[in-house]
């Protein structure tokens, strides 16, 4: 057995690469950008969880009491470059949610050359935004967000 | 990448290992046992479930357009012995559901020494599955078989 091929199969059904973005008024677009890597289990069956936790070493379990899940996941730009994506480079996901990851990946880059700080670099943030994780829900929609950076100067 | 491993932490995920239980008179218990094996993958994303299909050389795939997934699944008891389990006796799943696993095997062994077609095969088989897939839906409970089967000769 092949843990790291193992870890890989189990992100292909119940992995998430994400990127939230939350309002922050203090920030010159008024946009918090938040990369996320996750995947839950039941809890009773969480074994796996604690593996990827180890392997990654990085992110924090969660337990989510009312849906009985248990949930590891790393919100750091620094784990998530240092740690996950170096990994799913070795170890890709086999279906067309690698292209998640490669997408993740762009923005992460992205956000290590600061240029999710201005409205041009964020804009094209949201533009690979649209093309990630389709039955994503989120709070804010991605259209919200660009009409708000509309307004504030290149 | 070791895509036997890749395979194990995918139905680790969405995997699903189960036996059925549907109405047949013409049966001695009145009772048709069938074990199955199946994963699903939303469609747009269907490339595992092709792999899979490939791997253990039997199933079928079958496309459900009401909620946009693709379901690989075997419910013939000699593929299930032959191909499927002898993939997770070597590439067992990390988390509680190899005990679904493990309970299944011992229900296709009884099986294949034709246990299931007597009342009292057909009772030791509710009672292991009385333990398996917690979450999953029956069309007929497991205690309207037992019922069932009070009535018929031992």
């Amino acid at each position: 057995m092949d843990v790291r091929s193992y870890i890989s199969g189990y992100f292909d059904g119940e992995g998430c690469f994400t990127v939230s973005l939350s309002p922050r008024q203090k920030l010159r677009t008024g946009w918090e950008v938040r990369p996320s890597v996750s995947v839950s289990q039941n809890h009773d069956r969480s074994e796996v969880i604690d593996i990827i936790a180890s392997h990654f070493r990085c992110g924090s379990i969660r337990r989510d009491p009312g849906d009985h899940t248990v949930k590891w996941e790393t919100r750091s730009l620094d784990a998530i470059v240092r740690n996950v994506l170096p990994h799913f480079e070795s170890y890709p996901l086999l279906s067309g949610k690698q292209q998640d990851v490669e997408r993740l990946r762009l923005i992460c880059h992205w956000m290590l050359d600061k240029r999710h700080l201005d409205r041009h670099g964020l804009e094209k943030i949201l533009d690979v935004l649209t093309r990630m994780n389709p039955s994503g829900q989120r709070r804010y929609s991605i259209e919200t967000v660009r009409r708000s950076i509309d307004k504030v100067k290149a």
